[in-house]
């Protein structure tokens, strides 16, 4: 079930930036891998523009993301830009992304310097905001990118292709194309399937979609989507969560698999993803048929 | 089936202001009313100030609603402060609320004229904004109110109460409070059930409820249902796709039945409504267990 | 909230016929009432034939269910019938019916016998089987009456209608016409909405419908539902769970609402509904936004 | 968009048994094949077994399914057990599987014998019946294996385990394990995902889950699905909608991917199966924000 794998020697820890005792959690952890032998452990912000900067020229092997899975997804989009691990420690209540809860990682940390953990490469999108031929950003995209309405609580309109194929219109509050990791994310809250983490498909579902397509598809790897909106108030775009981009009439956005995966470190067997489905997903296991 | 109803002898026709043909088809239909022997017939776009005035000082005692669903909607709020009933004439592609298509009024306004019609009492809402014990406004609804993210595509948590015990805290785009009328509208969209015309019960529906109570609640008319707030981006409230309000974290909507109805013209028997259903949600009647 | 009521007198326990402790868990209440003033108590389990026989002939004046919501079911139709209230004793995991939990009754009780309990009249429908014009059968409904595939991996036709109107043609396994009391069981699984015990409508809704139409419907207490079904191979009718009974092709059944009510014993304030769809739907109060 | 092709010169046109004017439609397809050079045409009713015997002696090497969507499962079937592809003729209302419609065939079958097509290969799954250690009995699915409830309705108890691992326990109708080709079938009609023809994953769901796991899962081809049953009352299991084999309590279905493909012949281009979505998926195209 685990390799031998790499023993990170530099370690960086972006924590949650409003968790208050994040800092000293960080902290914590800092001195306990210091403690066994690793060379270099910095802390900081996630979101902190210095820290990212020394990850990027400091040549670290792996980034600890403490806190929630907002905390993880920014840490995983670092991660995969640089090229090194990810490894989520919860502070919060749940976290699908995250491998080790607040209690455990006096226990497991050990196993990452044993090299005793395995890596869960998950796949990413690449999505850009198209205006006619001119491209007007490209986000990678490790959630989801959702085109939807803005401020204003009325649908729009949404046509979306698949390899230059007319796929369907809707008129919804918004169209989310998604990868694996996202369809435990925004795609779940809509009604789309789970994926789980190493399957290589691209899921599109719409949010509230009205007398249109309400079902979600799921697509091969090489597919390519377009989304072109219509309205005539307001839609934006937002990648996992991110604040949104105004897209005016006629704009599209154009997702694809990125060559680049992101990787998170698992102490747990694989079989880890369907049992936080049926803790977090199956609400009252103990519903018997008694009769 | 129908009753012998008032004839009406002041008829206003409010019409989508930015169907082109609009105000011809308006003027048309004045000519026809008034050949046939209705005292006073006036057509302004159905938003505009002095015709909405106008008709409040003029007694005139039936409003046409000439456009689609939404012209429908504001002309049912008139109409419901007013007391006048309403009718709809379709010139959309399709509306819930219509009674008459483009290509039918010749043929079925003579029997308005007869007083051979139905009226139908469709049961609003008041939906009041709280931050505390200050109401910052009020507002009439005639399909649904939504508590909802503003322009930020992240999901906000909302605490709902039936009268003062607490019923559920939802973490979603928005929650829906709906009328019977808009079990057709917003809430369909979400997956929530269709209440007949006629009944006299309260909606609730979530938007993108994640990890939540994700069915709809159907109360009583007498219930008072209090949502609130709690985000750290954005919210707002809608009130029948109006423009947004926007909510600060902690602000409430109090949502209970008004005592006044909309009223509008029918001519078809009750069971047009189970017709529109057929026609417009079951996609291929045909689809046959053929094997 | 609580009002005095009568203080029963006769009380028979109707135990689930195969939880082994289920019998002695009755005789320790029996034990408990009498010592504490009850006239007569008598238990069995609550199929047993001349158990049900000795509570018709007795003026029994409160009938306990020991067991789950199964046993609770079979008691309210009892009770129903003799108009007699019913109070439901949890043995199992779960039950939406149960007021009481296994732990609980010592402290509870008592309540029962100062009078300190509310009365809860939750709605029954009746359903007639019919072929032609001829009535196969009659059954009183407390959760639902489905007509639905039998053996057969197949949808089955089925035309509803609603007062004599068309409502709409499904292909699906089956077709639910349920209480609000039945709204927490099968129909929850399909997808349909929650009614309070107080509401008095009809909810339909379908089971896997095929290109049909797939929300639920909400229509008032004096509705009259008709369901027709068309099949080539089988199809059943099932009140409450029980056993199946074969319809053939064209058979219909007729669901109307009973004039009779259920009366469920009530020590909870009328929050404890909701408080249970918190309990058993909201999967995970945890799930913050944290990020 | 289409390769040159074989030449079919065997070919044998299976037709739905109870269609009136299916064997003179057939009649008249075969003559018009030989007209144009095939060298030998059959036809008969596809669940023939002297037919079905004929084709596996004959080295037919085109299957031509005329009927509807159970024909042209029938037809996979044989065509997938002989290795020789199968073209849809649609007699009925609507089939996601069919390529020609019944008025099309004179003009598009000479495309079949100019080699102008395509062949799309469709994902098989292998079902197999176990109690305990023994098998009693292995299928091929095309669209899905289901295991759920007999005649009674009641759910079941059902443990679903992916590779070895617990997935989730459901308490349910039934479970559907299907294909691609299934994901427009049954698993459509339970709030499953979309699945285009290409793809090899396999697509899990439950039918009416109760307080159980209610999405959708989608697994990588080679994931192996082991579905076991717990019951008191009536357990079957149906293949592609087969007549149902009967389930012991602790019986269990393994499933995994066929190595074998069925093809069939396509004249359209790829984007055919979007646009049939759209047709029978997309309600009312025409539902405008118009307002």
């Amino acid at each position: 079930m685990e390799s031998s794998q790499l023993i990170p020697q530099r370690i960086a820890i972006g924590y949650h930036p409003f968790l208050v005792d994040a800092p000293q959690e960080a902290e914590q952890i800092a001195r306990f891998l210091q403690g066994r032998g690793v060379q270099q452990v910095i802390s900081a912000p996630m979101p902190d523009k210095a820290f990212r900067q020394q990850i990027r020229d400091g040549k670290f092997d792996l980034l600890i993301a403490l806190g929630g899975d907002g905390t993880m997804l920014r840490a995983g989009h670092l991660g995969a830009q640089l090229g090194i691990p990810v490894l989520g420690i919860n502070l919060g209540r749940f976290g699908f992304l995250m491998e080790v809860q607040r209690d455990e990682w006096r226990e497991l940390l050990p196993r990452l310097l044993d090299g005793r953990y395995r890596l869960e490469n998950r796949m990413m999108l690449r999505a850009e905001h198209l205006r006619g031929e001119q491209s007007l950003g490209c986000w990678s995209v490790l959630n989801e990118v959702v085109v939807c309405r803005g401020q204003f609580v009325r649908p729009v309109r949404l046509k979306a292709s698949v390899d230059g194929y007319a796929l369907a219109t809707y008129i919804a509050d918004g169209l989310i194309v998604a990868t694996p990791t996202g369809s435990t994310a925004y795609a779940l809250a809509v009604g789309g399937p789970i994926l789980p983490p190493d399957l290589r498909n691209i899921l599109i579902v719409a949010v509230a979609p009205h007398l249109s397509l309400d079902r979600a598809i799921i697509l091969s790897e090489g597919s390519v989507v377009t989304v072109t909106v219509h309205t005539s108030h307001q839609a934006v775009m937002s990648v996992d969560g991110q604040a949104p981009i105004t897209m005016e009439d006629g704009d599209a956005v154009r997702v694809d698999a990125l060559p680049e995966m992101v990787r998170f470190v698992r102490f747990q067997d694989y079989g880890y993803f369907y049992r936080n489905l049926t803790a977090y997903m199956e609400q009252n296991p103990a519903a018997e048929d008694l009769s």
